[in-house]
């Protein structure tokens, strides 16, 4: 497994009061992402850009051992073909999360992929892959190669307007023991949950100083959203910004 | 005048390897505005939206009394109707900088602005408008009340393809004496000198941390920008990134 750069020494406290705590009936959910100035999260669509200092980075494993499950939606699976495990140890030990990936019309392969190849490591959890549909043939040899492989299929219909149903799928995932949700995006993903002060209960984000421009991949909520209990830690290069969405 | 806010005491010293030196043939210039972290300047076009902590308004009229006139385009005046002085005192002495209003088509008015209000009451100086063109009969209206109140038209043809020409308005503004130049927006000229590392000397944004939402009016440049000599500071509510845009 590959090293990854030292954990700044005042991170953790920085973050401590925005770690998973026990919520009711539903995972305690933290989102987080880097960004540009310009509220990108990656230069192109479909492309994985490199925003933040290597110390933030390790900041982001430091978070995923804190919780029982990451989330991130196909778009990024399928840009960035991501590890999704956890490289940060605490006294020696790895808390690795568990990957799940919301892919309502699985256009993922689990087969092939670095998660895979890092599952086979024992370095990473065998995803949890959250469908919508299971009707199409091409699907129906997915789920049966991610089953067979130890991994998870977990079946949520989409509300009748096509949106994603979060109450649903964080019910199943508290049900499935994940009492802590780390959910990276990508956008859409982000942009829809900045709008869920019901649903988020902590926000951690990245800014690195540089700007993507008009073509990058925007992160901004519909209508304006406040926050509360915000602070800021400055790193070498980046600010981080911890901060609970303000309830309307 | 109103008081402003204390400035934080170690504001100066962060601030001051962006602020003027002497640069040749063109004012120094330094391009600021505050933004939300999904880097929206207002909440809608055409309205003016509170983003920064009081302190950081305060550093605004700081970085105003270093220069010799502040610039901002036609929209951001139509949209504020800001006073464009400063009120930040050294020892006593308040240095305002020239206003300098970059209206092409001369849309706005000088005649019943808060501009003209603070200039009649000796807390701004006459303000300097750039236009493009005086052919129109109510421009020349509008040319004439400037000239008669003190004022000054400057007129700078644009580029055949209808854009700004940053430097024959440089040009003309250090002939006429100014040193160093603060540009406050709007959105259009932060987007169009973003690009312009052959003109811009130093960057000062403020971030707020809270998000105006895809309403909002938009800051990014049409392509990658770097930046170098980064440097942040965080404030009350805020932080403010110091940086210079790098040289491609």
């Amino acid at each position: 497994m590959s090293h990854i750069f030292p954990l700044p020494s005042d991170l953790p406290e920085f973050l401590s009061p925005y770690l998973p705590k026990s919520v009711e009936a539903k995972p305690f959910v933290t989102l987080t992402y880097a960004q540009s100035l310009d509220s990108k999260i990656a230069a192109k669509p479909g492309t994985r850009t490199a925003i933040s200092h290597l110390e933030t980075k390790t900041m982001t494993h430091y978070l995923r051992s804190v919780h029982d499950g990451i989330l991130i939606g196909s778009g990024t699976v399928l840009a960035d073909d991501p590890g999704l495990n956890c490289r940060f140890k605490e006294n020696g030990n790895i808390n690795t999360p568990r990957p799940i990936i919301l892919d309502p019309s699985f256009k993922w392969d689990y087969k092939g992929s670095k998660l895979e190849l890092l599952v086979s490591r024992n370095e990473s959890l065998k995803p949890w892959i959250i469908i919508n549909d299971d009707s199409n043939d091409n699907i129906k040899e997915k789920i049966q190669y991610v089953e067979n492989s130890g991994g998870r299929i977990i079946k949520i219909a989409r509300n009748s307007d096509g949106k994603i149903k979060w109450e649903d799928i964080l019910k199943t995932l508290h049900r499935l023991r994940i009492k802590s949700l780390m959910i990276e995006g990508g956008a859409k993903i982000i942009n829809d949950l900045l709008e869920r002060d019901d649903l988020v209960n902590s926000l951690i984000v990245t800014i690195g100083p540089t700007f993507l421009g008009q073509q990058g991949v925007d992160v901004s909520p519909l209508e304006l959203v406040k926050l509360e209990n915000t602070q800021w830690w400055t790193g070498t290069q980046d600010v981080i910004l911890a901060a609970n969405l303000q309830h309307n």
